[in-house]
């Protein structure tokens, strides 16, 4: 497993089920799910920075960064490759330097080119099949918390980042 | 597989999973899945017109059509049936040229008179036997996507929808 | 089979999943089934009628009750024994020829009195345990529904309900 | 099994299923679930304490333990374990008398101490090791009430707190 020096991630369908609540009113809510917050915590431990690129563009997605602490945030993104590799140039990484996790259509191009790629469980067959790992969660059930601890499983580190996030709370 | 000329869909029930969030002010809720939203571009790209025919009749449809760029809309309709045929008159189509994607009692008469109809997996047995296919999936789970690629799978045209969508975000 | 004359019902956890959602400004939420709502409809074809008995207060129910024309509709109920009294008073029936669905401890007073008692599939052992029947759904799944078309099955009235909800709507 | 004075409890991811519902507006919602409450109910009918304990700070959490008439509330607790001991040194009672139910990592350094700890069946691995139950309950499916019951059961205690509770309401 090679090291890898940014975490990307979309938001719909990996971070939430899928599911967009609409009411009567103009407003709209999105699902999140606590236990990936534990994977952004993890990343903070190792130092390794996290960005967000979606498609959609809404308050909450920006709430949720902001109470995560994620600066890295692109919304509205119709060309998800481009900005992968604006913000590698950026921080002067490469691509196979990045890992990115997805679950739909405007993901492939991306999947594509990064150095480590997943998709959760209830994605397309036809999109999956682009990704190099295809996760055990949904979306919405903690996939990118899942995807986090794989790799730093896979590389011998998530005891330590386990240990370093316990210290912080003892 | 004949060739389909409009697509007609149900809301409640498909495009969710039947439920409706009430609060304490006079608000609701429904919630969709952007995992249709991919059902919606397929069509697109293939130039194969979608309406909506609900008996409810709320802001939150009229908006999710409006995000999704879908024109035809009839809400708080009682006879879907009588709906579907003067949407075919204007269009100049016949009901053996409509696909309809529904889940309950109300949906059967039209099932019966178009050309290609289906119902989600957990839709009652004795609606689903009016339809032409039962879908593998649930409502609110993507079923409408579902219904899309399989049509366009069986007429050999889902490759070129995935391509063409994926030619406009590269 | 004997004939019912009266159906009644609880609400959380039977025609919701038991989840109450609470915001950040007082309000809350409930998520019904418009599977249900079916049940409603087949009761009104055979004139049956319907009653709520629930031991929250919230507007959200008196909404819900509004929506599908129900009128007897009991709130913040502690005995609803007591209330299914006064009630079959009132209609001057006795309490076998009412049917009654709830899911929890509040409930089993009731399901030890009435002609017809059912609970949903994930109703705690010691409380279904004193219902006449345990249904296949859960509560929000569309367990009313379910109870609602297996008593009229059992008395060979679901086709003849299903017929004239039909030509309601053809 | 040994005498609990103390009962104590995380939310998110316990009382819930780990959702965070955000929306456009600065509003937040969490899904508790009634069943739940059976477990306070018992709790109070056999004179054992019950207090929460959690991480983040929300008037959803203060508006629930309200509701459900819970006055231990403590609430944005970075370090769970010293709000446990200061607990104790206030009711005069020691770490092994307390029971807790609890997710994740934070409350690791928790079950390590305290006489009865309690992970749900979704919890991960390396948390649920260092609890003394895995229940077979998920977070926000009821997992609360049945760490409530499994204790009194073990105890012999069910049966008493049920028909206490039935002659409130009978």
């Amino acid at each position: 497993m090679k090291e890898i020096k940014l975490f990307l991630t979309d938001v719909d369908g990996v971070w939430t089920d899928g599911g967009m609540y609409y009411d009567n009113e103009g407003n709209e809510l999105k699902k999140f799910n606590t236990s990936d917050s534990a994977g952004v915590l993890f990343l903070r431990m190792m130092d390794i920075p996290l960005g967000i690129i979606t498609g959609e563009d809404t308050e909450i997605v920006r709430r949720r960064a902001k109470k995560l602490g994620i600066d890295i945030l692109h919304m509205g993104v119709r060309n998800k490759l481009s900005v992968v590799k604006k913000i590698c140039e950026e921080m002067n990484i490469s691509l196979p330097e990045v890992a990115y996790l997805g679950d739909d259509i405007i993901d492939i191009p991306v999947f594509e080119e990064v150095g480590l790629s997943a998709a959760p469980a209830d994605s397309p067959d036809y999109v999956r099949k682009h990704a190099d790992w295809t996760l055990e969660k949904h979306g919405g059930e903690g996939v990118f918390r899942e995807f986090v601890e794989r790799y730093l499983s896979e590389r011998g580190l998530l005891d330590e980042a386990l240990q370093r996030y316990l210290s912080k709370i003892r």
